[in-house]
């Protein structure tokens, strides 16, 4: 149970967000990565109005930040490396191993992320832009066609590089999640597995449950789901 | 001139691609990494049709991938890691210092890429779609978001962490050539002077150099520009 007032280690994480992004937010990633390497850690809620000088944790205005004794960052792929780099478990030291991890983890972000986040903004966000249903078409075809690729590369194994759960799964998983709550995982079962391979673990199940805790304590009245 | 046919450093790169896209293929970043890091290097070309069993080097298909003696992997970010790891000028071994050379290298595939690469591709690739035209106001609009932030948080400094170049920078000006090709840096003054401090140096121009020459050596015949 890392979550702990007096913890070196401090994240970022908004206090509320609407129903539909709750359990995708990128706080979740780290606080995971945190549970898996049983790290002890306290959150800085932050509202929708940011704080004052945010933009210098922050320069976009998202969560999450990293501070501790040593480093203050951004980016979840970067503070996943941070915190894999204090666990072997998340992060093997083998060289080959070790770049396959951070590759996968930058594919989440880079080759995968982009693709499936922006056709699931077009059945929220942008829901009311007359453009937002023609465009569907064209970002089906480009998010399935990623999914159907890496659900290739993952085939029958367990993690995307075999046996061994790594920062790169942790990523991945969080990328395809957001594919899943916006039904671009039907065609996919296998990679529709692996989501729940992730979700089953322990650590995973103790980040989600603190992410949506306080976004309950900190709900505005009349936002109820 | 890093570029040796007998290089331990195995890195793929397209032939040939259409012009619009000359200059800004993703190889460019590896090829300029190694050049920063005086690291030899040869080059296996890839057609549009790809070679049989590619997708085992790379399952979306794209390059670069890198192969030596050690690792066999793909993604640009993961690859100029692995480049700094063997070059302290282009990865700093302090930890704060560090990670936040990392810390840029995602926040340019990740934060930054997308909104502007999706911007580019509305007046290319989707520009014949009935959807591209009203689309573009709101793609501008988060594309100019991002790049306002980025240029807020580097102000007058050289680089973006101060007076040191590293592959935050390195992967910052590659993404950021994406937007100034397309126009998206008009009114980010400087913005558009940190792409030309990182073009004005000699490994980037090697690296421009070489890539380009493959172009034109396997330029199909009546595709000249």
């Amino acid at each position: 149970m890392p979550l702990k007032d007096n913890a070196a280690i401090e994240i970022t994480a908004f206090e509320w967000v609407p129903q539909g992004a709750q359990g995708l937010v990128k706080d979740l990633r780290v606080r995971w990565a945190l549970e898996e390497a049983g790290l002890d850690y306290r959150v800085r809620l932050i509202g929708g109005e940011r704080p004052p000088g945010y933009e210098q944790d922050q320069p976009f205005n998202q969560v999450p930040c990293l501070r501790d004794d040593k480093v203050q960052i951004f980016e979840s792929g970067a503070i996943l490396q941070y915190i894999g780099e204090r666990s072997e478990s998340l992060l093997p030291r083998d060289e080959q191993a070790r770049y396959r991890a951070i590759q996968w983890t930058y594919a989440g972000v880079s080759s995968l992320e982009p693709f499936v986040q922006f056709r699931a903004l077009l059945n929220v966000v942008f829901a009311d832009q007359p453009w937002a249903e023609p465009a569907k078409p064209t970002f089906d075809h480009f998010a399935q066609l990623r999914l159907q690729q890496l659900s290739g590369r993952l085939g029958d194994k367990q993690w995307i590089e075999g046996d061994r759960f790594t920062i790169g799964d942790l990523m991945l998983v969080t990328v395809l999640r957001i594919a899943d709550r916006s039904s671009q995982l039907a065609d996919f079962p296998k990679l529709a597995a692996y989501v729940k391979r992730g979700e089953a673990r322990p650590a995973f199940q103790q980040a989600l449950s603190d992410q949506l805790t306080a976004f309950r304590e900190h709900e505005p009245e009349g936002a109820a789901a």
